[in-house]
């Protein structure tokens, strides 16, 4: 079917490859032309403006919008002004679920019908394939069904789970449609939450192995050192790589993040290329927000956002206010190390 | 090659199976006459008694024990007493790493080499293979070799890491030499942790999904509970188990416990035939006493054991301690949903 | 000076006492007759309905909103309908700060003056004096110091701060213009979170000294249940209800939550009075919010709180995963102890 | 009565000081004689060596040490070689309980007593007194009781906890005896684990206050940033030190550890003068390692606990894995902010 993409970068691009080779006709704008000019040698369709891109496109139509998240907003509120009743907008980015009701509201007004999709899948999703989570009113998910089976990684990504008979469901073709507006991106915030919380408890095993040998250090043994209880039994040098690379048959963690660490371990196993600086990028944030509203105990999740918060030392005010109560009790200096 | 196995457990039974089947000869002892026949009816050789077993083994010999952690110690001490220098005894259980210690060098001074093998895999291991964790001397690890990677789950459990060249390390054969003595059972400690981990990732996770209705859900209004803000943003019902089978297929966080998941949520989406009462074995623990020996923060690690304590009620007393307080300052009289 | 006073229940009952008490004019309603009755007998003038208390209060009214969180927009919303330019309305309760900064705003379009007050002091607030937060423009502020000033507490309260000098401020007689409409709720806000943490620390700490004798109890040994490493170092019976007395007497860690929690302990130390069931009402959740907005990791507060969620078992779907994982992967069935 | 004192630093010079002031003979030695020479102005009398403190002793004799952590075990068991039967040797210091134990067993063998004693008070000791845990044989500690209750505070130094009638407990003076060996420095060890949580809390809370006017700064818009939700909620300048200050009068966290975090924040706002670098000096860690042995989950303790590793870097590790992830699985590039 015919599908236009506001967007050329990073994913908006590789959506348009991926659905062109499906066989899809794939129209595309960006505000950077030499982007689209690119797609174009790939047998998508440029367009120059989203006036172009909407004349490009037979009703009803379908615009699927992939922007950063600070622009969603201006870019569908331009293409809600120039669509037409029963067209179908989809917002494939990383909204915030509330927004997409909020959209939702303001398009249906108009007839026209909005659909948001949490992407997950990264650069790596033009070969593998994209896991979509979907929401919005059923007739509007149902007629992109085409696209996204065609995004979707396909049922022989994974072997099928045992239990399962029958058709395939679209869960196993790798989207489904989780509920009206919003729910796509709901359930695409938990998935990155989750997912922040599984790069976490790998980070800190590695970390906790990386200093396996930490008795067999010198270590200063003044009043503000904590000794090293037993250091008899912290002898280990530990090669990191080798073990993230063992992990990945037959363990029970065994997963694709683990599959990616292996590769980055291999290649530089003191991470020396990094400074350890951790972004976050809304998902996280809003996750917890959901924990909380909802009375649900996330300790893992929240101190897997935490730590990315501590990794760009957003906390150090918190920690002066330790060290000038340490110094008010006991008369503690700071000692730097 | 020849091999000697105590215990004939659940772990035992098949790690001697997937001997038996690559062709290793496999004598096999257990306190339970019953389990040592069951696999004598599947090409592996019985034994009657510790004594027997090691009669019936050349020499030098090498015994695989793997029983419950609470017996190791006598076993391996029984052994020990009966056993030659340069035979070798290999720890498969779940011991800590510290008595892996105290054990080598006790059979050192008997020059019977010691090895400890960390074990991942569970119930599938007897077909996916055996993720192994080594530690112990270099002589002693290389002549089991075969053994190692019989039990393996081969090269071909996974794609090769990018940027791997040559022929395949044991790492990714599946198994892999950390280092001395304790070496193996402290990166499978290590693993444990990071399981933990994982598991309670995507548990918090997918209870905020499955409590994404609460704002469909009447809620008290009194001032000992919680207002829920923003309910109209809470009233989605996900089908957690499409969800966690979606997420298999080319989302980040697809791995092996997801895979799990997704069948035990296929059958019993309510898990109503758990009462989440959640046991933890020793090496969570041990885990986080190494991070903290070591001064590596692992908030997330450290949350997912504790979570373990709550779910077995352990935290009751801090919680009446707080009802107290609130009673004491506030009046606030507990209110029991 | 005058003032009304809107809720007569646990707290607005002993505002209304307090500033009558310091000789100031108090005029009260409260939907419940006898409330208002009662504080009648005590000097306090009674009001059958919020327009007879409009009415018999003088221009420019000050009237002070001190009813459930729930119920105080419909309290507000009538009384500015009921009020006049520059008069002033105060929320003593328990809002969110988000709320203070759209009344300010509606009410601002009258010439009515909102001034949020946060109030900590609980049920020992009449003897000792509220500590008071205080958010909105400084006009009203200024109008209502003779109220903040008799319900706190007093510099005498405490011993002045080192290098403090001169005339105390009011910060040391313990109220505090904090900033803009809600500056005083988002003080109080935190305060209320903090509050949270220290409880749960002294919880926390109470419940391992309770266990302390965990080494002399039987425990099963089977592979559901780590071992105990170490029970001859857990053989103290300690008496906590001392201990919680003598950590008030010149430890870092006296504070009015350890006097309070030895008084509880003294009087019940197995605490059989209470059952875990920890509510929380609001300000712990706005806090973490808070934190994940302002990027400021909260571990500590935040863990609090998922505490309080965990004490009320909100956490059992995800134990219920946990079970299910290790059913799956490990084939451990559940251990009910 | 009288006793000795080794260990003439911070604390034991305090110690000896207060015990002098109350009329006990207190005969000091350190291996610093300047240290002991100044005490000697003060009216303690000096001794030149271990030995010579000892012979100026009158049996049976008692010492207590109060030297570092790091050299206790060197001290005890010198006087361990010179001292007699009955005598008793008190450790003053911050051991772990694990070591009484096995000092108490073998000082036991030769007819000497162990007491240990956990003091808190920190260099405000010698004005308001040490709140000290004592373990050890009763008839040891007994004798000693006129030493520890020069040393304590005193029942003035708190009003009387409501229900208490009669004698004065010991407690109540400030010291109690909690078990046997091991069991004074077991309560001191979780008493400072509450404090990590007590400071943690309250750091925390303060940070996010600094931080109210997040939303008025400007911030970068990028795919690595996350977005501020709701900025203008953010825009208050709190003044944190006058907060510290009004919550010190009346509200639910009134604390000596606020009393002190007031002062420092009237002397520097900012904290400028510290760095954010922590120390932890054992008895935290030693806490999470109780509560981990004996199943209590203690979130707050252990989250404290790592703030102070994440504060000083340790955690750099696994902040460079995940920096490393986004990378693998989603091409995000590191922001340095």
């Amino acid at each position: 079917m015919q599908i236009g993409m506001v967007g050329a970068g990073r994913m908006g691009a590789n959506l348009a490859r991926r659905l062109s080779r499906a066989g899809h006709e794939c129209v595309v704008y960006d505000r950077d032309a030499d982007a689209v000019a690119r797609l174009e040698s790939e047998g998508v369709i440029g367009a120059v403006s989203l006036e172009d891109l909407i004349k490009k496109l037979e009703t009803p139509r379908a615009v699927w919008v992939m922007v950063p998240a600070a622009r969603t907003d201006e870019v569908i509120d331009a293409l809600g002004a120039m669509m037409d009743a029963d067209d179908v907008i989809v917002d494939g980015g990383n909204s915030y679920y509330r927004d997409d009701v909020r959209r939702a509201a303001t398009l249906a007004a108009r007839g026209i019908h909005y659909v948001d999709v949490g992407t997950s899948g990264g650069v790596h999703g033009l070969e593998r394939g994209y896991c979509l989570m979907i929401g919005g009113e059923p007739v509007a998910v149902q007629r992109l069904d085409p696209i996204f089976r065609a995004l979707a990684p396909g049922v022989e990504a994974a072997p099928r789970t045992p239990g399962r008979a029958g058709e395939a469901s679209t869960a196993e073709h790798g989207y489904l449609h989780c509920g009206p507006a919003g729910a796509g991106h709901f359930v695409k915030m938990v998935h990155n939450g989750i997912e922040y919380g599984q790069m976490a408890a790998l980070a800190e095993g590695l970390a906790i192995l990386r200093k396996a040998n930490a008795g067999a250090i010198a270590r200063d043994s003044d009043a503000e050192t904590a000794p090293l209880v037993d250091a008899e039994f912290y002898r280990y040098d530990i090669d990191v790589a080798e073990v993230a690379e063992v992990w990945r048959r037959g363990s029970v963690i065994s997963s694709w993040l683990l599959d990616l660490t292996a590769g980055m371990l291999r290649d530089d196993p003191e991470l020396s290329g990094f400074s350890g600086h951790v972004a976050d990028s809304g998902e996280g944030r809003w996750t917890v927000q959901a924990a909380v509203d909802e009375g649900v105990p996330a300790y893992v999740l929240t101190a897997a956002l935490y730590e990315r918060f501590s990794s760009r030392r957003e906390g150090d005010y918190a920690d002066k206010v330790l060290s000038a109560m340490r110094k008010a009790f006991g008369g503690h200096q700071e000692k730097l190390t």
